[in-house]
């Protein structure tokens, strides 16, 4: 680090820097500064090393970040939901939940990828009776830590009266209000969850759905809206319908003794814009704590595209407190791919990080071999397979940016944007690939074993930055 | 079709019904209605079946729409772009230009798979020379109405000129401004092009992308911005270039004779949050038709998910008018995915329709049988097959919505919201598979067979439908 280096400020929540600092070293004590938050330019002096870190400008690479809609929070377990905590990432379980081996198998595997909530159907009385089962099985083996969510239909009311063992060792019960009973029943059995919710302390979701909305309610509102002058659309009836569903159970489950900080709403539709729409309706009408999800996405790319434009458009403007994906379960890809979906939004919108960020080029026919296609993935596995290690050693690792180019055009670009890059010969280019750092090329790689070079090169940059 | 269906009017288009309508039957011929098209409301007489046709108010599922982000129109050979068109699916190959034969063959699959613009590279002379020679072979094999872009960089004013056979034949040059040639002479350069554009009539991309973005006026801009009272940050900064570089080239290219009605913009990013905010920043400083790329995007599920989600939040804004999805390519990927990507991104925003919906849940414990996943996998490839024959039998097929559902739980419902529908037994449920079609059910299925009879019923509803 040479004394003319430009400096950032990283450490001040909040802030900006207002342009760049010469500082005579990274060690340098005391700085003043200018910053802007918000419209305010204020004028700020501080200690570097108390919680303060000067980085040189070539690695500032601040992205504009997402402001929350302001939600309480809510403790699912030790999971904190809500605008003060990160977006959380929840999946569920396909596995029949009696089924105790293979449903604490898969939730592993669940929570392994990253969920950090898993879901399970409580369908009868034997997924009951496992519950306290498969949780033990979990706790033993280490996983006693990620709260479990029932999920409930028709006869959530009676389960949980008839199992106080499941009751108790849920973290959160998903109530569907279009699925709890009609007419009067519909109230009594909805109160008879949220009697047991209060007396075990436990958060709720009201998750309302579009393919079992409460259909008396769709139709004492399509009776009111056709007889109004001005009548609204079937859409908009709609989503009012779905809003409406989710805000009043919530506020009887509020009126019967549930805290508003053990409430969760979810509004999903099946249509993109449908969703989009409801959610956008519910967020402006309520501070709840919100669960988003497109509802029955479909399988695989259409699955994950569709799913990814859902949430990101409302994830964008700070809507959504914890996201689940729901993808068709394709034979042969693990349940887990949709804890990656989640993972991959979050990380593509700087909501959060998991593991470094690979740059890498579609390629095109300026690439003549495939050996950066191979290497991309090659260097993707390595990291994959080496994060458990580095997340515990390396603090941050997580934000770490990779760039593995093709060909000149971008990749020397590229590669000095990133962390750490190697730029890949093209064709007609001479066939050496120089590796960048920081900013700066410090290598230059040639013939076989680019790749090995390449990681043992990785390997120190990691071990000397995040030392 | 009974007397006391509830109906509702489409063909008429910017506008939606107040309410709905009571209709005698499908074929009342005159009709009055009350609608409204922004505020306005209208009383309009009309016939049926000019133009208008009533539908049951179960199958009005109209979506909100997008409105976009107004530009002049850009023919690129005969594929219209801009705020009046569809918006145009792109994308590359990968083989080396020169390889005629296996160039022409990705060409025909990225064609096969809807990519409605294909763009080459074109490095070098061989690359050059090749270009009126695949489009020969495209032609000859019945593809040679797809326009093809020339992606230039270093050396495109020079193969240009030495090449004029191959400037004939593209229909676009994709210029990068970063890459063709520093100080003086990158106006020369560039206006070498302009001019072999306007000879031919030809379209120009400026596309710029960060990872080749021009030196020379980032250091200006920065050093002007450090001069500042009140300095920007420095992503505003690189925002800034990103954003003159376009801009600057676009002008000094109408400056030349090239009229705005040929002139495209992209500014690629490869971090999702600086794309989004730099093509915020471009749309609001002109009315240039743009192309869309999150660049760099990687590989697999994270490409996808960052390039759907990139995308999505600026296509939801009304901003973009033509896109590129950039997948590194991994092994045994056909290129083509890039292009079903775009598809997927498109069709779940309601923007464009391509073939039938499947919405089909992601199953839970209440799944008990996979029957259902492979009852969805197997009708989605079906229709894939299918759609080359009903395309050109069944108009309006592509909107067609199919669900394929798991349980009880919002099977039903998800049926009937779609055009056609199963909901197959859940564990515990009795082993029966209700069929819906337009909202009502026709049909229960049980015991082996439920596909080909399905199926079967798909086939009726289809024919029936829309011939």
């Amino acid at each position: 680090m040479n004394s003319s280096s430009l400096f950032t400020i990283i450490g001040v929540p909040s802030f900006r820097p207002l342009g760049s600092l010469r500082a005579s070293s990274q060690k340098e004590s005391k700085l003043t500064a200018r910053l802007y938050h918000a419209d305010n330019i204020c004028k700020i002096k501080f200690t570097v090393g108390t919680g303060f870190k000067l980085v040189p400008i070539s690695e500032f690479k601040e992205m504009p970040t997402i402001e929350r809609r302001q939600t309480p929070t809510v403790m699912i377990g030790n999971v904190a939901l809500g605008s003060a905590h990160p977006v959380r990432i929840q999946s569920m379980t396909n596995t029949p939940t009696a089924d105790v081996k293979a449903t604490a198998r898969q939730t592993i595997e669940l929570i392994e990828a990253g969920s950090e909530m898993v879901r399970w159907t409580i369908n009868d009385d034997s997924a009951a009776k496992a519950v306290p089962e498969i949780i033990k099985v979990l706790s033993d083996k280490g996983y006693g830590s990620t709260p479990i969510t029932g999920d409930f239909h028709f006869n959530g009311h009676t389960l949980l009266e008839k199992h106080p063992q499941c009751a108790g060792a849920l973290a959160k019960y998903r109530i569907n209000p279009g699925n709890v009973g009609k007419g009067d029943r519909h109230n009594e059995n909805f109160a008879r969850i949220i009697k047991i919710a209060i007396e075990n302390g436990k958060a709720v979701r009201v998750g309302v759905n579009w393919g079992s909305l409460d259909q008396e309610l769709v139709t004492d509102l399509m009776n009111k809206n056709a007889a109004l002058k001005n009548p609204k659309g079937f859409n908009d009836v709609m989503y009012d319908a779905m809003t409406q569903s989710a805000l009043t159970n919530a506020q009887y489950a509020q009126e019967l003794g549930l805290g508003k900080e053990r409430i969760v709403l979810s509004v999903k539709m099946s249509v993109l814009q449908d969703m989009v729409a409801v959610y956008l309706h519910l967020a402006q009408k309520c501070d709840y704590v919100l669960h988003l999800g497109l509802t029955e996405a479909g399988g695989d790319t259409r699955g994950i595209a569709s799913s990814s434009a859902a949430l990101a458009i409302l994830l964008q403007q700070g809507i959504g407190d914890t996201i689940r994906v729901s993808l068709t379960p394709q034979p042969d890809v693990p349940r887990l791919r949709e804890v990656e979906v989640c993972r991959h939004i979050l990380q593509s919108l700087g909501l959060r990080y998991f593991q470094p960020t690979i740059t890498s080029c579609p390629g095109c026919g300026r690439t003549s071999s495939d050996y950066f296609q191979y290497l991309a993935k090659d260097i993707s596995e390595y990291i994959k397979q080496k994060m458990p290690l580095w997340k515990k050693e390396f603090q941050g690792i997580e934000k770490l940016k990779i760039a593995v180019m093709g060909c000149v055009v971008n990749g020397p670009g590229e590669s000095r944007h990133a962390d750490i890059g190697i730029s890949l010969p093209g064709a007609s280019e001479e066939p050496i690939a120089p590796v960048y750092t920081d900013g700066k090329q410090t290598a230059t790689l040639k013939g076989e074993g680019i790749k090995e070079e390449f990681i043992r090169i990785l390997e120190d940059y990691i071990a000397r930055k995040y030392s």
